[in-house]
């Protein structure tokens, strides 16, 4: 498989100094690489209790994008899931650590206690005041022993993090944490494993399953469920979150994406934990967002945290760091009412008997030529564009005694709304704009061909098109221009036939249904858009 | 391939919901669904020029993501990658216009173009002011009439929206926004196709092949160039839009994931973006980060904005909005020294012929037994703890003219220092980490028992481990109880036997090396490091 990649062994340390180089100056790291991968705020001055976390990579941003004001301190970070060494643990809490003193913040794996810990021992013997925090919040497993640390432990973060930057002590610090780790829970679920970054996903879910309660390093789920509606798999990750809540308690839910969930899913997702019970208890959400991920993975996580007072206000406490979004009021989706969109009153129906021939003319010509210039179209497009002109005139022709023959500006806006309507596809939408915008200048000054040269602005203006791109407009501007200047319908068609006939010899078309044909196929066939413009005129001038 | 959605049908529907659910409450949408699918400010008065963009979906977080104070007054969502209807633009119109005005930014696709267009056109044949921007930003194919709308229109929604939120006219937000989009260039480059939720991904792109210049519909790329290292295909991507800049040209570059790209790798593309000569222009950088995607492409797009004080300032502004990550300083990455991790002055060399007894019958029980505890690991473990004490022997043992025997704090944590970087497993590090503690225990106070159960507690704590779950605290824990409690080397060392040997009947190991081992594996056998332990206090005691 494909990933963005230089060498395996660059992979963290290149990550790490991407993240770097988007912190905007607010992040550093520490000297030692590539054996030792400490990312710390840039800022720090060892004035009060400093927070360490980290572990393997392949979190990301777990941990490092959670390092900053409010936050972390310092983030250690590990091989692709594998624990930093004691090491790098040590250089971290030596780099950080004040008079205050440094809490360690750690998952609960194996390799990450052993390592965390014993840096902690050798910072002690430093003289250096140090205290851990071991999260698990993963409820994968029912009365585990030693559950996972998962997405819950940013929430430790926070909360440690809002207690340190208010200048508690090292104790207090700790306490807090301990709380913050006794009251989230995590559980998540996938549609896929994870991958390494270039190498091959392993296959072990079947296409009609999916991993419940796994953990963020391809460890195996816990259970094997169905694939599902997003609706149902979200309802079985909530549905154990929920019954661990008291009925009345209050919750902060944060919606993590395991990496690989395009953005777009994620808000499905959150669409679904929005109709849970489990949404009935929850106060603040964070996310949905890419916080504690497993690489790729194509799944998400649910942590609930239980609020009390003070946790509330310490996750409501002001914090920045380049991945940290910050808890949102959960409230239920504010509707507002559209307004209609009828055109106003409609103007009455009125007559204006050389108006009414014009258009009669007209649609009399579309619908016959239509099998013509579907032909024409059959050569250069996609063979609909007489049968879109003659569905126009119909349905034109079926509203005609409803018109407003006799008030022009009105008129040419009840065409317009007609052409929207009939669902032309982009001929119709352009012809209706014509007609929209033509009416509009009517209105304001009832000069028709200006009106109709304002039309034409329109039309171009969303359409793109100008002219000798092989489009209707080569028989529109001529004809339209030499109305402008004062000439009668005969040499406005004539001029329209020229526009139209000139467009035989383009090989190219440079916008409309034309653009996507090879040259070759084009040449000696005029435009069906721009054959219809003229043969409109010409009928209309020698009626 | 599996996805998180509900019916096909939902997909759009679901996405507005879960996104109105992570607002916070800023966000709303009209009651139109599902034709009409609209996302507008919940606080919206309609004061200042409003502005309204959209198209089709599958670019989330864009546009929805976008809407917010000094950015998008609404957003108008058509279904995956399909234009919105001209009804849904206009609903959206005329929700959010009020006397100032209306500026559309419309993506250059000619859908979009035409739907909002003749939307506008209705909005004013209602008496509202709307203006129009088309942005098209895309440089993957030179010399194109038509270059399409990607990513940097969400800088154009910035500079137009930070023009708006300052109440200018709309003449002046529409100037802003051209303006805006006649400086911002983007490029993507993917891996992979993108899928529709729920479909198969179309195997276009060769396993050894990524595309160039490539849209954000699945549209194949302008090039197909051979899959390399981050560093190389970053490269490609910077190369054109540095060639379009002037020498002393400053710009801001944005970062985008096209959705399927995780985190980890976009942190790896930063770094390599960082490395190109691009970088030498980039004063403000947005992202990385998933901004306007393609459903789940692995892949990312850069765009540039070249700056001059306007566009600066505009950019800078402040906007909120669920999206939007605002701009900042791009600047080299900050690096720490780290401080020495050496343990202070060496403790000079020191002599106690006991101590030096005591060490010298330990490393020789441990060197002799090694086979025999290795057999025993074999059939309760992966068969190494003997070589890993009889390792740790022999490290001790070739330091035994150097350490501080007659200093016996300094004692304990040389020991701990020379464990910690043996490299023994679990084991190592935990019998370090007892030494570590001991040593600092036994400084502040002088009673070895007491020390060495300092050391004990700390080894639990982090290894996890109690009595009882068959590991090698099953021997220390009874035996340095038994010290603590008054007695001798003897009665510690019977303790430590009958511990060893009830860990022969613990049928389930609860930590260490035989947790991963099935129960009925264990039965009769001692755990070995709780036989190692047995074994030196019964040396120790005897000698």
């Amino acid at each position: 498989m494909k990933s963005f990649m230089n060498a395996r062994s660059a992979v963290v340390t290149d990550a790490v100094e991407g993240l770097l180089a988007a912190s905007g100056g607010t992040l550093a790291r520490l000297d030692a690489y590539p054996d030792i991968k400490v990312v710390l705020r840039a800022d720090w001055d060892r004035s009060r209790v400093a927070l360490v976390s980290g572990g393997g990579s392949g979190h990301e941003p777990a941990h490092a994008g959670f390092v900053g004001e409010g936050l972390l301190t310092a983030a250690v970070c590990g091989e692709i899931f594998a624990s930093p060494t004691v090491d790098a643990v040590l250089s971290a809490i030596v780099a950080v650590t004040g008079e205050p003193g440094c809490l360690l913040i750690v998952k609960n794996y194996t390799g990450d206690r052993l390592n965390f810990g014993l840096a902690a021992e050798k910072a002690r013997a430093r003289g250096l005041k140090v205290e851990m925090v071991i999260v698990g919040d993963d409820v994968a497993i029912e009365h585990a022993p030693q559950p996972r640390g998962i997405a819950g432990t940013l929430l430790v973060h926070k909360l440690a993090g809002a207690a340190a930057a208010a200048g508690l002590s090292l104790e207090e610090v700790k306490a807090r944490g301990e709380d913050a780790a006794a009251h989230v829970r995590s559980l998540g679920l996938s549609l896929t494993t994870c991958a390494m970054p270039g190498a091959e996903r392993e296959e072990r879910i079947a296409p009609d399953k999916v991993e419940l309660g796994l953990g963020i390093h391809g460890e195996p789920g816990s259970r094997i469920i169905d694939f599902a509606a997003a609706d149902r798999l979200v309802e079985q990750v909530a549905a154990p979150l929920l019954e661990a809540l008291a009925p009345d308690e209050r919750v902060a839910l944060m919606v993590n994406s395991l990496g690989g969930t395009p953005p777009l899913e994620m808000s499905i997702v959150m669409a679904a934990v929005a109709r849970t019970r489990l949404a009935e208890h929850v106060d603040l959400v964070i996310g949905p967002a890419p916080l504690m991920t497993s690489l790729d993975m194509r799944g998400f996580s649910l942590t609930t945290l239980a609020l009390d007072e003070g946790r509330r206000t310490g996750l409501l406490a002001p914090a920045t760091s380049v991945a940290w979004t910050g808890p949102k009021a959960f409230a239920p989706a504010r509707v507002v009412p559209a307004l209609p969109l009828d055109d106003g009153p409609a103007v009455p129906p009125s007559n204006d008997p050389a108006v009414r021939r014009l258009i009669e003319t007209t649609t009399a010509l579309l619908k016959r030529c239509g099998p013509e210039l579907d032909a024409l179209d059959a050569k250069v497009g996609d063979g609909d564009a007489g049968s879109t002109f003659a569905n126009i005139a119909t349905a034109v022709e079926n509203r005609l005694d409803a018109l407003p023959l006799a008030d022009h500006p009105a008129l040419l806006a009840e065409i317009g709304h007609i052409l929207s309507r009939v669902g032309g596809g982009s001929s119709g939408v352009l012809l209706a704009t014509f007609f929209t915008a033509a009416a509009a200048a009517l209105g304001e000054d009832p000069v028709p061909a200006k009106a109709l040269k304002a039309g034409l602005k329109r039309m171009q203006d969303y359409g793109g098109a100008k002219r000798g791109d092989r489009t209707m407009i080569d028989a529109m501007e001529p004809a339209i221009d030499m109305l402008v200047a004062g000439a009668g319908l005969a040499e406005a068609a004539e001029a329209a036939r020229r526009g139209a006939d000139e467009t035989r010899s383009m090989a190219t078309a440079r916008a409309g249904r034309s653009s996507y044909v090879p040259s070759g196929a084009l040449s000696g066939v005029p435009d069906p858009g721009a054959e219809a413009i003229a043969r409109i005129l010409e009928a209309l001038a020698s009626a």
